[in-house]
């Protein structure tokens, strides 16, 4: 530690890039802006050659930079997204992002890891879908 | 910003106790902790009194310390967990865990707010499915 680093340590501090947290959390905004604007060379420079990307509910994976950007480029819905929230951490990120896809709503949440360079080496995606509360609980909660 | 303080700077640093990011993981770990031991007060005191709690994909909402207790004290299942990874900045929290119960395993994504005493003051949770992959992708992914 020397004196002169520039963490942050305001509790309502959010990391910014220049510090160790802040650089994924821009290399995170950067896949996400990249990718609503289809900017697939852009989007391809966050992401590590060996990246490893894998959605849990499907048990799928993708391994590679190459095979990952195709994944994307050819995903065939005119999707945007909107981010809600990014956690940063040094070398972890999570993001909670709204995508629509005309007139449907759907929530994703990513964990990402980094490599020294800021560069994405993974992905682990959810895609969570509504379903019906169980009864039972009416009395504690509302609906919104 | 002061030369003492002792925010981790390496690129590999978790947030630990004592600093700003690590008072409020340590509530989670703590929130985890304790509600796996059925340990109420415990799980009580890692909330502030009117912390919120939201399930996006029911619209469900539960507000204030008490009724959010009687709901994980009621809940119905003898279910176990895993936290898989913690992600802290100060003031927001993000954890993953693997829920078990008999032979089901289920993930959960929680996102967490806290305050400045570290209590935790919104909870929004997710409870990802799994799903059939949709067609024409096998060229890219592995299943796992």
């Amino acid at each position: 530690m020397t004196p002169t680093n520039d963490v942050p340590t305001s509790t309502n501090a959010v990391p910014t890039a220049g510090t160790p947290a802040g650089v994924l959390r821009g290399t995170v905004e950067t896949y996400w802006a990249s990718a609503v604007a289809r900017d697939w060379d852009a989007f391809a420079d966050t992401l590590a050659e060996d990246v490893v990307y894998e959605l849990p509910q499907t048990r799928e994976r993708i391994r590679g930079r190459e095979r990952y950007v195709r994944f994307n480029r050819d995903y065939p819905a005119d999707w945007h997204a909107r981010v809600e929230r990014i956690v940063a951490e040094p070398g972890q990120v999570v993001s909670w992002i709204q995508v629509t896809v005309g007139p449907e709503e759907m929530d994703a949440v990513s964990f990402f890891t980094g490599d020294a360079h800021g560069r994405i080496t993974s992905v682990i995606d959810f895609w969570p879908e509504p379903y019906e509360p169980p009864a039972g609980r009416e009395h504690l909660v509302e609906r919104y």
